[in-house]
């Protein structure tokens, strides 16, 4: 097993290292043919929408070129494996409502790699939440009561759970009606409603959303919560199935190997990690990329899979869109904080809970179960009571306990704020910015293709779906501009 | 506009006609480079399963086949422009939670092609429901609690809608459990539930399931509308959206033409239609088909994707496995019937209907409004009191008022009982007929490979999902097969 640079792991005995067993770290770390070849293409990144454009082009005959910053595939999905178990350090649930994942899942033959995550079959099974007002645990069933009612009050803008306001998730601004909306912050859409919710409801509310934007309730807008419910076919269990249920047994990276390996199969794939993009000049007839070693690469287009967060760290000339730039200045909110325990109790399996507003993790849930029989809870915070778990491991075990009290023998995570290239997780947007900057950001700039989750357009912008699909439209219009015209028929 | 000879149209001032306009006509109908060359692939069938492997494989530089008997693209699935307006003839309705179908719209750009067909914005806005003991119009929420309520009684075989038994719809076999249902008809399962149901309860479920399946009470798996449940999250609102709303303004035709020209832009795919195969030969070392008029062709793989009703008519060598035989000769059930109605009132629009089990079309619905202000509604008829419109153009119109009084203007149709390279419609097995013979369907003997929605391993067996599906993973195994290995790592 190889390992990465990146990622933590704690025990009581080994105290806190850095850096991680990981299958998604590739050996030799560099393979390029012929470096000084005006490559076809030149793709910036090898996360999901890096990959899939990669799979596209090079099965398609093009000459590709991937650089990646990283030691590994993936960006802000890879699995590492401990102990023979895989946790999951970013992207991790997936569903077959995700239409751009799904069909790689299936079409790589990994269907049956799906796992249900909820196990309610053990003895601690029920929930606890813990609030201002005090501690009670209740069962799942009344869990899921209680955050159904609730999550309904919040998007029912329209008695109608929000299908009339948003009835295309990958068109959220089909209705005029929604621009109302868009500059709602979830702590706006509390306050509207607040005399519908009870504190209970209210503090639900909060949490779950907060899990799902990672940023604060003043800065996380409301209509990306609203879209994720419209994907989620405006159904409360639907959306729960879609976004926290079924990972892969494999692990995430063994996925993102596929799309590396197709791609590798073809010769047409060229790549170096560890390697990072300073420069992208695409004012000549071919593009020119310069790394911070030194080295220059031509092509004859670019996609740039530079997450939003981290746009403006490369040099472009022509410079970037101002419009680009004020967006990634300002920055998305998402400041998530995911923590893997791994918990003595194989009872422990079955339980979940949230603390809110109080604690520095906002949610936990049992995951799965070590070979060793231990129990995997993974713990959610955010940018509100902003934990950085490298830095205070006593704080982090002191949070998970908060919950309800457990015996941590491991704890495993990435702090995705600290990350250079991502500085942040998942994309979620401040109040107004989609309407202001989404169109901008999907932009291209002469040869240089702009491809991220961060602002797909789809139902999924965010997911593992959003990046896929992502690398597929960039793929397609470069095939098509650079595809010699072929065309055997009149038609 | 080109013209099929496939469809009819029947208007009082014309009478009935064969042959009407499609785009889906490719013209010329035979563009062969080098016939006597051995090709990589061979592919029989140019419906969706067919055009996704032609896509994949030559846009991977493999050179391509692809034979057709009739005249047209799209299979099971085409469009009519009549004055302007998309009838379906087959193959319809679309949703963003069928993986395969909507990556590939995503992926042409055709997200903002779908319409929502329901418009319940008119005067005669309400459901008209027709059984033995008399007529009842009631509201659409009403319709919906209605057959909301009936259907979760019939699929909720384990207190759980069906959820326990079958968590993953692509992989109906996960709970063995659900082996106890594998031989259930729906007749069975209603008598299984009779106690629960009133008698409106019980007419809506079986007039539901028989528009699903096409077939009878007696010969329709219950298996197959799980599945179906199962795919929608076993959720009903979910279910109707996925497979009665969400349909193409451009038609379904205009998506299949992208698979055909995004081949031929290639310059490896050949092609020919109106061309029937009659032999094919894999005994040797490259397979050899012959067709109708004599022609032979070679290729070191190919690809079938000849549906289940109609399989046996082609002779193969080696012969084929007797389990396909059988299958084949059993037939699946669907001989479902569809007409499309255009009436004069615009106010039907807002309109739908059933009546059973006394009347030779079941279901009614308002579907579109054409150019010259008329209702387009589409009619569903089952094996049960079934109708053959091109024979008896009165009886057609007679079943239509059975529902409500309406001025019918014209008839659009395609009989897919008499559509001999089809044999039926959309795949629904009678019971047992899954379990015992879905693997052998599947299995490939030597360089030939079954690919069809027929026996698709997805939750959307059957839909134009599972044919995309079926060619993508037939197309991946054939290049996979054929790639010539230039991996160039150690990785």
């Amino acid at each position: 097993m190889t390992f990465t640079r990146e990622g933590f792991q704690w025990t009581p005995t080994t105290g806190l290292q850095q850096g991680l067993p990981c299958e998604a770290v590739i050996q030799p770390p560099e393979i390029i043919e012929k470096p000084r070849q005006v490559f076809d293409v030149l793709i910036i990144g090898a996360g999901y929408t890096g990959l899939t454009a990669a799979r596209d082009l090079t099965t398609a005959g093009f000459k590709t070129l991937m650089l990646e910053s990283r030691d590994r595939v993936g960006g802000r999905t890879w699995t590492s494996h401990v102990d023979g178990y895989p946790f999951e350090m970013g992207g991790t649930w997936v569903h077959w409502f995700q239409p751009h994942v799904y069909r790689e899942l299936s079409r790589y033959g990994m269907k049956s790699e799906l796992v249900h995550c909820p196990d309610y079959s053990k003895k601690k099974n029920h929930f606890t939440f813990v609030t201002k007002h005090g501690r009670r645990d209740m069962s799942h069933e009344e869990e899921q009561e209680l955050t159904a009612r609730a999550l309904g009050k919040f998007v029912d803008i329209d008695g109608n759970r929000g299908k009339t306001v948003m009835p295309f998730p990958f068109n959220s601004g089909w209705n005029k009606v929604i621009l109302k909306f868009a500059h709602m912050s979830v702590a706006d859409r509390v306050e509207q409603i607040k005399h519908q919710l009870s504190e209970e409801e209210r503090h639900a509310i909060e949490a779950v959303v907060l899990v799902c934007s990672g940023g604060t309730r003043e800065n996380s807008a409301f209509l990306d919560f609203l879209r994720w419910w419209a994907a989620s076919n405006h159904d409360y269990e639907t959306f729960m199935d879609s976004v926290m249920v079924f990972k892969l047994k494999c692990g995430q990276s063994a996925f993102a190997l596929k799309f590396l390996h197709e791609s590798l199969q073809t010769g047409n794939l060229s790549y170096s990690f560890n390697t990072v993009v300073s420069h992208v000049d695409s004012s000549g007839d071919s593009a020119e990329v310069r790394t911070n070693d030194g080295r220059q690469f031509f092509a004859k287009r670019i996609i740039s899979t530079i997450p939003l967060n981290v746009l403006t760290k490369v040099h472009f000339n022509p410079p970037l869109d101002p419009s680009k730039v004020e967006a990634s200045t300002l920055k998305h909110v998402n400041q998530c904080v995911k923590v893997h325990a791994e918990v003595k109790d194989p009872e422990m399996r079955s339980w979940s809970g949230i603390t809110y507003p109080n604690n520095k993790l906002l949610l936990g849930a049992g995951d799965g179960t070590t070979p060793s029989g231990n129990t995997h809870i993974v713990f959610f915070g955010c940018e509100q009571n902003h934990l950085q778990p490298d830095e205070n491991v006593e704080e982090t075990l002191q949070a998970i306990k908060e919950f309800t009290p457990m015996d941590v023998e491991r704890l495993v995570f990435h702090n995705w704020s600290k990350d250079e290239f991502a500085e942040g997780a998942w994309v979620w947007y401040r109040p107004g910015m989609e309407v202001k900057y989404l169109d901008a950001l999907r932009r291209r700039q002469g040869g240089v293709l702009f491809a991220n989750s961060d602002w797909a357009e789809g139902g999924w912008r965010s997911f593992i779906d959003g990046a896929i699909q992502s690398g597929t439209e960039a793929a397609l219009i470069i095939k098509d501009e650079l595809q010699p015209k072929k065309l055997n028929s009149r038609i």
